[in-house]
């Protein structure tokens, strides 16, 4: 990533995804906070036209004004197809938003949240206080370790859901992104059970879509499903998240449950989750999807 | 819109949406061709990651690797919805992607083509030929006229469909974005008749989309409903596009005959046509639209 001071005394953000042969610029303001945590490099930067801005390792992690799209994403379309998700574990998801969009469902009695990063969560609390908001919820349970040595150790059959919201798989999310990893969520979730997790772009990172989906497989899950989203932050503004089932698939959305959610949202809604579902056919062809 | 070389020697295209706060890159191999034609700056770049990128007045037209979604998404989700579109107007499309999807469908029996620009087409066949592969199929009619003009000498209910793929309501596509042109297009469509136009982005151009709504109602149509899809080289990734039926509305999906459609699409299907249907409930509560 680099900021730039244009000719006109603009300053710009740039992400480039070299590989990709793309990038994404946002203008700003100024930098509001940077540093070096136990882990990874994190910048919080002031946007002209998408608010707060935080950055790990050079990469957008989530921007004030595009993030609901991604956590309500992550969190309502899993949790409405599981029957009775009552516990809950997030790996990653250290700004906190996907643990808020879990804690609006009234059924979730327990949620556990691993980050490795102390450092995420406080810069959350400070620049992105809305996400934090339901941080205090007794349900909630903020743990800062090491997610995969984590659920090494967690008990079988404790979870219904699990939902890995990590960065990308290089750096501090790589090992979320393989088999033994998925393994032993398959070994944590109880009966029926269903993890979901974020898998980039449709367009940009089909290799990574098919081997995190035949790691899935490999590793115990007897079904997968990707589902779309648009992310105007992350590269090709075009994302996917993916469930995997150690169950009978995918079939159990609760749509009246999820038509009288007791909690408003901005993107999602029955409608849209199975438009989610819907991926189109070049990706259908790739995966091997069949359409729900 | 800029080019620029960096340290690495990489070359960059950039084209920055100032109002919109951001910007977007793709790497460039290098300019295959630039002229001024009469009506407005036509460039064409070779990107490493996107194909051919056809950018016209520094805005992005259209990349060979992504155009697919955009133009199955102009043509199949109207000509599905209508009962039985025979003729067809296509007002600007100059670089004939949404003429290829149309003639696709094997009950169009004509389709006439307004575009204003000859010299958009001419490079659409030398740098996007795959796009222009049906441009001498006996029902396609290619005038490169005045869309604005054209629309107002033409017959009254003469048209089935009329797909408005324009520029951005700056420079030649001005006139395509208002009132009095919408009710030239009503009075040319023929009963149960249906319009589609791009109606840029969900999340930076809600302005745009709520005045262009208003101006479809208050022209005579008599509802109108969007649809939204990815499109990673427009700003935010994240595009819509907006259907007015002068008729009693967008009730008649003939899935039946989508599911059977003789030809091959990457993007487009019954359940994605469904799911592009599906607009989130921000953008609902902007509009006043209601899910279908």
């Amino acid at each position: 990533m680099t900021v730039e001071v244009k000719r006109d005394d603009s300053q710009w953000f740039t992400e480039r995804a070299d590989e990709a042969g793309m990038g994404l610029q946002l203008r700003i303001r100024g930098k509001l906070h940077e540093e070096q945590s136990d882990y990874q490099r994190i910048e919080i930067y002031d946007t002209e036209a998408f608010g707060h801005l935080m950055v790990i390792d050079g990469f957008v992690m989530l921007t004030e004004r595009d993030n609901f799209v991604y956590h309500e994403m992550m969190s309502h379309p899993v949790l409405f197809t599981h029957p009775n998700p009552r516990r809950v574990v997030i790996i990653g998801g250290g700004d906190c938003g996907t643990l808020r969009e879990v804690l609006r469902h009234p059924g979730v009695e327990e949620v556990v949240q691993v980050d490795i990063d102390e450092r995420v969560t406080r810069l959350s609390e400070q620049y992105f206080p809305e996400l934090c908001e339901a941080n205090d919820d007794p349900r909630a349970r903020l743990l800062f370790d090491d997610g995969v040595a984590w659920m090494g150790n967690a008990a079988d059959a404790s979870a219904d859901v699990i939902i890995v919201d990590s960065t990308d798989p290089v750096g501090p999310g790589e090992g979320l992104f393989n088999r033994a990893f998925y393994a032993q969520c398959c070994r944590v979730l109880d009966e029926g059970g269903l993890l979901v997790q974020q898998s980039e772009s449709p367009l940009l990172h089909m290799d990574l879509i098919q081997s995190m989906r035949q790691a899935m497989i490999d590793s115990g899950f007897t079904a997968c499903h990707s589902l779309q989203f648009p992310l105007p932050t992350y590269p090709s503004g075009w994302w996917s998240a993916t469930m995997a089932s150690k169950g009978e698939g995918f079939e159990g959305f609760r749509e009246a449950d999820a038509a009288a959610r007791p909690f408003q949202t901005r993107y999602y809604s029955v409608e849209v989750h199975q438009g989610a579902l819907a991926m189109p056919p070049f990706f259908l062809r790739a995966t091997g999807q069949k359409p729900l």
